[in-house]
């Protein structure tokens, strides 16, 4: 890593993009010390947008392409027929030391896919994750698998665990952070065998790890571990569940609000207390998705997010590059060999 | 059925038992005409609370017996030795026809295998799952399986999708109830093989059902579907994130409100706003989860639930026999034979 910051942007990658790309680069470049953007993408497209940006221009260059990967392109097609897409050429940009870093809200599928291929995954992990930072009642967790495997093994469970807690430690500067095995209870006896084995691993592991054993939904708001570890399939259903709620919540404060006189009054005089509410739930500061467990920092913003938005998702991936999670995490995975059960084929079935 | 809802009760189940019972069913008695109780429970300890409760010790009749099946008791212990226990005593008077329904906020696991080893499944139905309502941004909808089957195939998913549908037809009192498979995203292959599957044949189906195929963890709160269908893991997690993403919703607000005194005196003027607000997301409006696909009505109380959430549970079982939805079930199940895949065991792989 040289003294500057390097993203790699997928410029064409999102529903507004490219200008939501620009936009949100030109926010975090603020907030970001010595950054420098590589952006992939139309250059017809990309100089107008950049010229509104003095500032942000003077540390960004831009890689031309035409290419670009489709929402509705499947992932080994994406593999296949997109290597001069943008997308490739940022995730390309990592392989090669270009960049530290880097941020697409593009194809979701498309992005793990590319990413596997051309980064691949560190020795010891069999499958990466995607991870994400919520909000809780104590502060912020991490989440993960949110929806890159739908189907896990018991290793990979503890893969997940591992890569959360070093996530945790290094990103959210947690000295110890706590990490819970998602169930639908907390009884050794419950859920299916491989969150029982998962457990299994853990507690008998060899790894200074907090595990706190099994947690249930409603202990993921309410912050009671920094770690909830899960399949890709209950951890989506799980995360947009509880974005769906707060949502819900809101809109059954507005409407509360808005049915009188005197609680539109009682609204403009907690309207800042509420504000404040509003901006601990706002989804955008959220943003960025991290895909761990490959050799370089892959961050997915929302395809939807605006420039708020894609800026989390890139202060995310310089975060990362700044508290040096890829050597971390590559330190904790030498020390987890040797912990896990040696015929690891009969422990996947 | 007589002209009286005959309601048994396991007067010794849940956390505050038997006392909540009692006020419970003291509440519940007002809001459904002609209810008689059966309650199964010690009697030296059912006699002074009925005594503070005349109009239902009116139409109350107890049955004495001083077992009980405790939190700790596994599913299989409680089948075996718990033959005298209230909870198994009031499941029989289902079975003997003395009561129409029966409701315990005991032990989950054991009512459940009490119920299915007692009361038997329904024709055409392999397993029973775990039901509840629950609010929306549009009005009230269903999901099932709640956590009574860890892992389902394609036709334990149609078994349920179908139990819902009748459910939100003649309890909610809804016409062509729409109907969504719980997936990570909409597009046909997303997903596990089972829910891909269950899609298939739900979409093949001759049954007049309303299915709009996969929906995601934020439609669950919007309320896109009348009855969201999954297996037991995904929806137990789903619902208790739910859970806890409101409470973590109200805990910030009131955070907000007390902050400043400025904004306490906007609560002042919003709070008639704001408890109804608190009332929709009431969890104690929503208690009572069914076990559907039994021959008979059985309702699950949370077991730390108060008088007025047990009050909800009893009523919830009350509704169910005045709208006749053990007919029903029956009925609809009737059709549904022969447009299942021939061959179930392969189905079921």
């Amino acid at each position: 890593m040289s003294d500057h910051v390097v993203i790699a942007l997928d410029a064409m990658g999102g529903d507004r993009a490219p200008k939501v790309v620009v936009e949100g680069a030109a926010i975090a470049r603020k907030s970001i010390p010595n950054a420098r953007f590589l952006m992939f993408g139309d250059e017809a497209k990309l100089a107008p947008l950049l010229a509104e940006h003095a500032a942000l221009a003077g540390v960004t260059t831009v890689r031309h392409t035409e290419k670009q990967i489709r929402n509705e392109d499947k992932p080994s097609a994406a593999i296949k027929s997109g290597r001069e897409s943008s997308m490739r050429l940022a995730i390309d940009a990592v392989r090669d030391g270009e960049a530290d870093c880097v941020v697409s809200a593009g194809n979701t599928g498309a992005l793990m896919a590319i990413a596997k291929f051309v980064l691949k995954t560190l020795p010891g992990i069999d499958r990466p994750a995607i991870a994400s930072v919520f909000p809780t009642i104590s502060g912020e967790s991490v989440m993960l698998d949110l929806g890159a495997n739908v189907q896990c093994d018991a290793n990979n469970l503890v893969q997940f665990a591992v890569m959360g807690e070093v996530f945790a430690r290094t990103v959210l500067g947690l000295k110890q952070p706590t990490i819970g095995l998602l169930n639908i209870g907390v009884e050794d006896l419950k859920g299916n065998e491989e969150v029982r084995e998962a457990a299994g691993i853990l507690r008998g592991s060899d790894l200074p790890i907090a595990f706190k054993g099994f947690v249930e939904g409603d202990d993921i708001a309410s912050g009671k571990v920094d770690v909830i570890v899960t399949d890709g399939f209950t951890g989506n259903v799980a995360l947009k569940t509880a974005e769906g709620t707060v949502h819900f919540c809101t809109s059954l404060l507005k409407r509360a609000f808005a049915s009188s006189l005197i609680s539109r009054l009682g609204y403009l005089l907690a309207r800042r207390a509420i504000s404040q509410l509003r901006s601990t739930m706002d989804p955008r500061r959220y943003n960025g998705a991290m895909l761990l467990g490959l050799n370089g920092i892959v961050v997915k913003s929302h395809g939807g997010a605006d420039s708020v938005g894609f800026a989390s998702a890139v202060e995310v991936a310089a975060d990362m590059v700044v508290h040096g999670f890829q050597s971390k995490i590559s330190d904790d995975f030498e020390r987890l060999k040797g912990t896990q059960e040696p015929d690891r084929s009969a422990a996947a079935l």
